[in-house]
């Protein structure tokens, strides 16, 4: 019987630039239950920007002729779109007010994951709305520097997953995406397999760690602060290695048949 | 603390078309415990698809001129082919021996959802792989028949969710999406609401009933017969209405800004 747990952790503190995000969860699991090997450790990206301070203060931004133009065009902030602008390699499309970018991590989303909300620690800064939050600069690379402090706290060895909400074609709403891992197994590859009963697989090439982001985030409902997540049951996919990271989910454009 | 247990049901018999699912399901939980309201039960599409006799076999298949000349291209069996377009309102592309498709449904994915793995009953037709499993005609439908079955059997009223594995733009791998739903909220709507800081939340329209069966499929092992998962937990997306189905998660071609 195989058996999945994923629990929202409360109690974590409003995160600040600087802040030691391990040292936050251990202190929050205290009072919960202790961080065991081969659980997941599945945290919202903002907590982990906000640690980073991968934040940028509106007022501090100049906006380039292009960000008018599209801002212009999409009646935005011109300001907030030079953000977006900043944060991406590629605007894969402008409309409704929306830029589809694809990031310099090569993510493709709306705003190239740049957010205005619940992002300010101070309430001056929250009511002028004046600060915006955006993706850590490499989030495999914030997903080992956590799972390495937390093994170093706890002496547990968890897997870390961020994750984003990311929109998808075709289908309405969000749903969560790992944007960077250590210690997971992002893809799990049945490829060439049989089943049961000997038969060749269909293409089964298994997004596990999007499966993840999205199940943690049934966890946690939007208007809690609890952006940690832990995740139990699914050892099978928790490495003792890093791993590639979740940019291994990152489908070259040239293999790209859904879009 | 919010916390989700996800557990994959075992003792499932190779399921025939005819057979009463919902009765297969009771029965193979009886062993377990009892299904309780406000639980989930997630079915990998192909037993209802088997228990609907929506399998064909392909030597009762003439492929088209059309079929045939997809196959030569993409070389695939023509008869496969022609199965494949059968299902499909859209051809979106062929290439590298897959046929995206638009399903009468409206579902986008290869292939048309159409599966030749693990479908014959009899070790004959399986030898000869000459059986392919289509997608059930109307999987909201079939969603509503089994949770109202269930509800007769066991006096409980969970959701039922019928999930396929779909492929994605942008990024590797396949997850599992809801395909059909009953008794269950498929989408949560946080647009416009504001978050615990009082400030308005960014495009927050939550694909629960995808979420619910990425999760769900990380609870069966690819090659164990544990099509059918119970997910407790989230009571507060189960309704005691049928709801919308998995029909509200397609999006119209006019506001895809993702593809």
């Amino acid at each position: 019987l195989t058996a999945l747990c994923i629990r929202s952790l409360p109690g974590l503190p409003e995160v600040r630039a600087g802040d030691d995000l391990a040292a936050l969860i251990v202190a929050a699991l205290e009072a919960e239950e202790a961080l065991q090997n081969g659980e997941i450790v599945a945290i919202a990206h903002k907590v982990v920007s906000k640690a980073e301070g991968a934040v940028v203060r509106l007022a501090d931004v100049q906006p380039s002729a292009q960000a008018r133009t599209l801002a212009a065009e999409q009646d935005r902030d011109p300001r907030a779109v030079q953000v977006v602008l900043d944060q991406s390699q590629e605007l894969v499309r402008a409309a409704n007010g929306v830029l589809i970018c694809r990031t310099h991590h090569g993510f493709v989303c709306a705003n190239a994951g740049v957010d205005a909300s619940n992002t300010a620690a101070d309430a001056a800064a929250r009511a002028a709305q004046d600060t915006l939050i955006v993706l850590p600069a490499d989030p495999d690379a914030s997903a080992r520097r956590i799972r390495a402090r937390l093994r170093e706290l706890t002496g547990a060895s968890p897997a870390v997953l961020i994750s984003d909400s990311f929109g998808r074609a075709w289908r309405h709403g969000q749903c969560d995406v790992a944007i960077g891992c250590a210690g997971l197994a992002p893809l799990e590859d049945w490829r060439g397999r049989t089943d049961g009963a000997g038969l060749k697989l269909r293409a089964t090439w298994l997004a596990v760690a999007d499966a993840i982001a999205a199940s943690a985030d049934l966890a946690r409902a939007k208007d809690s602060h609890e952006p940690v997540v832990i995740v139990s049951g699914l050892e099978r996919f928790v490495t003792a290695e890093e791993g590639p990271g979740a940019g291994a989910l990152l489908r070259p454009a040239a293999e790209d048949l859904f879009r």
